[in-house]
């Protein structure tokens, strides 16, 4: 019907390719007929010359085609979900998922591991003794009957096609392309089986995209893309020049978000940004007034039921009820050491990329795929930027296990807050939206 | 020491490799190291940003590195060769071949079988029963010493690194790029162990560079990738808008080179190609004025002495002698028909293309790789472009085996030669030189 080589010569020389051609190229891929080699030159190709808007909607087309999609139509309530672009300390998916469910909406939310310097959920969860991240799609619409939200991680039923690019491209240096990212994670979010999506892409030091510029691009992407493919989409450019929240580190990101659902140590940019994503989503469904809505929030989790919901959330998934008060309490904490100013002045950077290395030399991520992570290290931050400092003053305490792997981190660390004179230029929180 | 992750992305990015990175890209691949699917990405990025003529030349280094170079150094006269990027009707080779040892030359000539819709040396001269085409590096000094000129098909000695690349490329729309076209013929030449080569890059309807610009952007880069490497290198760009010569097919082009070389019925277009290239390797060494030199050459010619070589390079190749006389006088042909004028006019265009694709339709070429040939069909040529005809005049006689293949051929041909009353504008035989 086609040929793979004029196909892949039509990419290579900058032609858009038709949903036929696109849907033999992937189609063929997954069946094996198209082989890797030809695959990889295509998507080298495609890397370069670029694809348009209509062709990533059709890859995401055809890629979530390749497994299947996720049948959520016995559940009356609407179906939403967030995606973040990956961070260092971002624990936004811990609140929102309760908060999602206590207002009403319906949200699976298939979640990832650490990649690169940032962190992932499911890592995170899987601190909580007993959690079992694995769901099969058939038994996914009662566990959200009962539970409103649930985090999952990705099977291998829902967007093969995916997982076989992904580890294609991940040696063949043709992960850096706004629409291959793109097509990735629309074609998961919408297998997911959901009526609406906001993504926060971030932005800064400690993110993927460094620039504003091209993180408009991939939220312009991912919003255009999914709403082709007939999902309700929103996106926030939010800033990572610093982590989020005052803990790194799983289990520690827990307790951070034990206690932030239970009204108490509330960062106010971690609840900036997690109340700004939820509203995205509300107002793409009602007609409320950002403060309304906000204070409603607030008096969910007030109330304590976001943190009774989340707690439920654990129990439905196999976790331990006296691990998840283990964790609230940090009783899983085993050496801690603090890092102090050794200087006046005030907090001008974080070096954010180097914190999320740092966890991860810590042992509480992985150097390479498969690694064993130790759940109980990380770091907990006592500044943020902008912050005033004197001499003695604790910047960040460290929670280690072993005594060479903390050595090899306070360097590191040390070097990664700078202090100085000079004025200090806040970033805005959130940078804009993309509708 | 490298990763070959971050050297694909480097090329992707448009960035220049350096000779270590590219000898670990290209040792790892025929090594095994690098796998195929790392390697098209590589070549993809490589066609898409190019490479340097300085890449392209140690790409040819390394990949003549991995395999044998022809150690000729036991021979005393100075060792040349030529290069055709292919054509119709091209049989320069068969007769500058033996010209080349009269004056004195050493010539081993590796040669190719039909490419597309080009005819191959290899396959012109297995049309005379016996010839061998394989010829040992270590049986080719002794060769050339009684013979002066062989011509010979690739083994697998000799850079094998070009064989591998180009099977990969094949399957992955990568054959299009001049630094990789030039790194393949020039690592193959270079490795003949020659001091010389002249290139004659055909240009016109008939070649695969379809404009003088391309033609050009090639000839240069075979100068100066070839120059880089050590050798003396001239190009020509000559004129593929029509056959050169009068016949097309593989006996058929033998015997219209045997006519040659004994003086007759000499074609006065293959004659100026011919010449003009043995010349610019004949300046290359030597102050002699080109017409003392041409008068030169047709004495060659008039005495027998280069029809004599020739006869003695292919019974010292196997071949048959009766064999030779068969084809010289044409005792091979089988059924023959006349295509003739339908109108006044004169010649102004040849689809020399589809004069290219019929040889391969009537069963003398092939349509993909291993096909076996017909070497005993194929055309004569009565008129050249810019010829005046009148209604009845032969154009063209076919040489056949199988009538349902005449007939797929008949209308295709009658096609290809345009007549017309409009104004006939000439194409340069030569083009121009590249030095």
């Amino acid at each position: 019907m086609y040929d793979p080589v004029e196909l892949i010569r039509k990419k290579r020389d900058g032609v858009f390719l038709t949903r036929q051609e696109l849907k033999y190229l992937i189609r063929g891929y997954v069946a094996g007929d198209i082989r890797d080699e030809q695959m990889s030159a295509f998507l080298m190709a495609g890397v370069i010359r670029g694809f348009s808007v209509k062709e990533t909607a059709c890859l995401t087309e055809i890629m979530i085609e390749s497994g299947k999609e996720i049948d959520l139509s016995s559940i009356s309530r609407t179906k939403v979900d967030k995606h973040s672009t990956g961070g260092v300390g971002d624990k936004v998916s811990l609140i929102l998922a309760p908060l999602f469910a206590e207002l009403g909406y319906c949200n699976p939310m298939m979640a990832g591991r650490g990649l690169g310097h940032t962190g992932g959920t499911i890592d995170k969860l899987e601190s909580i003794r007993g959690y079992q991240c694995e769901v099969s799609s058939r038994d996914l619409p009662s566990r959200l009957q009962r539970s409103g939200s649930v985090i999952f991680s990705q099977s291998d039923e829902i967007v093969p096609a995916d997982k076989k690019m992904y580890e294609l491209r991940d040696v063949t240096g043709t992960v850096e392309s706004i629409p291959l990212i793109t097509a990735s994670i629309v074609s998961k979010k919408k297998a997911e089986g959901i009526d609406a999506i906001v993504y926060d892409v971030k932005c800064g030091n400690g993110a993927f995209m460094k620039t504003p510029r091209e993180a408009l691009a991939l939220a312009e992407s991912l919003v255009r893309v999914s709403q082709k493919t007939g999902l309700k989409a929103r996106a926030l450019i939010t800033d990572m020049n610093q982590p989020l929240g005052y803990t790194i580190g799983n289990a520690l990101e827990v307790m951070e978000s034990l206690l932030f659902l239970r009204g108490e140590r509330m960062d106010r940019h971690l609840k900036e940004v997690t109340l700004a994503l939820t509203y995205e989503i509300h107002s793409l469904f009602y007609e409320e007034e950002k403060e309304v809505f906000i204070n409603r929030c607030d008096k969910i989790f007030r109330s304590g039921k976001a943190y009774e919901r989340f707690k439920k959330m654990i129990i439905d998934a196999g976790g331990d009820s006296e691990a998840l008060e283990e964790i609230e309490e940090g009783r899983f904490i085993e050496k801690m050491i603090q890092i102090r100013s050794k200087q006046d002045g005030r907090i001008l950077e974080m070096d954010t990329f180097s914190m999320g290395k740092a966890l991860i030399y810590l042992g509480g991520g992985r150097l390479k795929k498969g690694d064993s992570i130790n759940h109980h290290v990380g770091m907990e931050l006592h500044v943020k930027r902008g912050d005033s400092v004197r001499v003695g003053d604790p910047l960040l305490t460290l929670f280690y296990a072993d005594e060479a792997k903390k050595a090899s981190v306070m360097s590191l660390l040390e070097k990664s807050i700078m202090i100085g004179e000079r004025e200090y230029e806040e970033n805005p929180l959130i940078y804009r939206s993309v509708h």
